[in-house]
């Protein structure tokens, strides 16, 4: 396993792979990586010749006040977690390299962006829609590998690469959770013992909300208002949004009559976590 | 030479091209070819293996008092002159595939694109920056021929392909002017018989401004007053705006120090003409 830091060579590498006909499977993350990326890294080994995880915390997706500067990164740990998953490059970018200083140019994938976690951090997607854009156009993957956890990015991403004819196909992979449901994510190192134990409830709800609709519930503010009352009995959560939408424009659905995406943020202490669900009626 | 309709197939021609080696130079168009296109077209027929000439009229790039809906358009005398000039490829995609219902995505170059033609023809870059993305991600060009004559979008286009890393070159060839001087432009064939003898005045109001920064003017204000004093001469002519600025960065220049990029917007009768020129002091 390589780790490559420039774009060129990431790039040359690329190229000679496509002139051998070998296939590469991009998988981004920002690093911290955990059960969940290392699913998606299985997956990328079983499916291509070539396997690159990227690694880039990107700054233009963090708000002001976010964790930009304390987000989680060790990439001696990371490294040996990919090598062990069978990566053939890591490719680890500088910031003044993705963004020199004059940065100008910014992808926006319109409505989709706005919802949901884009309400409450705005420019979130932006920044998103933009580094993956750059990402897909160093490493040109045939396929790129994202977590269905963040399911408003996969829905944008998705929509971004059909709208301007990227040629890469995205798939996104289940979630993968630890043991009680809580969904894995970088994040959930920054919780207290407590915190954690109240994380579950996000899982929890979710949970409960899938029952509901098993059960013929069809009323989606009757269900949300069950889902925060059994939120806010947890003393550290404190409820950013529930919504249920719909998995293609993510619209609001008043009536559950097909199938739905079940999305929540939640405050745990100053974690912001978020984890959804896709239920059919 | 063929002409392809469709996206699909224009992708899998480049992909067929690119694993023989063989590369491509495209020249992007909206069609109604003039001199000045059929320059771009010879450039890049002697600099590539295959030659692309994308035709297709972006409804995106056009405001809605504009004239996207009587914009010439003339495939069959296209086709003849892109043949004579050894054309493998037109491209011609039809809106509906470019811009399926539900479209979402836009490429916005900040800065470059509010200045100059940008200020009075708002969301006119993002038109143009998001239609030359999809093109690039759909044809894989090698090399990518523009205009000097549209000299803001060559720039925003060069820093759009850098930023977002697209892996092809951007080359702006050289204004081809008619024999008076008035500078190609599809637009030119709406102008009436004593418009066409007025035209010619952005020209020379360009050629008195190198004129004055040769002889030692170095003053922008005092140029672009001149400038329009005798532009004001012609009884067509209505001035949208004239601008001396950086070639860089668009930025306004009061004291010419260094090269400028000299750019002026007239409207001879309702025909709106653009110009530039680049002058070292």
């Amino acid at each position: 396993m390589k780790i490559i830091y420039s774009i060129k060579e990431m790039s040359d590498f690329s190229k000679k792979m496509h002139l051998q006909d070998q296939t590469i499977g991009f998988v981004p993350t920002m690093g911290a990586l955990h059960v969940g990326h290392l699913s998606l890294i299985r997956k990328a080994r079983g499916e291509n010749d070539k396997v690159v995880v990227g690694i880039f915390v990107n700054p233009m997706q963090f708000g002001p006040k976010e964790d930009y500067k304390r987000y989680p990164r060790n990439l001696k740990l990371d490294a040996q977690l990919c090598r062990q998953e069978g990566t053939d490059v890591i490719f680890y970018p500088d910031v003044r390299q993705m963004y020199p200083a004059n940065y100008k140019t910014y992808v926006v994938v319109q409505d989709l962006s706005d919802c949901l976690c884009g309400k409450f951090r705005p420019g979130h997607f932006k920044g998103v829609a933009t580094v993956v854009t750059k990402l897909i156009n160093i490493i040109s993957p045939d396929v790129a590998y994202f977590g269905q956890k963040d399911a408003q990015q996969a829905i944008i991403i998705k929509k971004m690469v059909e709208d301007l004819n990227l040629a890469v196909k995205i798939k996104a992979m289940p979630t993968i959770r630890e043991k009680d449901g809580l969904a894995m994510s970088s994040r959930n190192t920054y919780l207290h013992k407590d915190q954690r134990r109240d994380a579950v409830v996000l899982y929890q709800a979710l949970t409960q909300a899938k029952d509901l609709i098993r059960q013929g519930n069809r009323d989606s503010l009757d269900i949300i208002r069950k889902m925060r009352r059994l939120i806010n009995k947890r003393r550290s959560a404190n409820i950013q949004y529930i919504s249920i939408v719909c998995p293609q424009d993510l619209k609001p659905v008043d009536k559950i009559r097909n199938k739905v995406l079940i999305a929540l943020a939640v405050f745990i202490g100053k974690t912001r976590l978020i984890d959804n669900i896709v239920v059919s009626p």
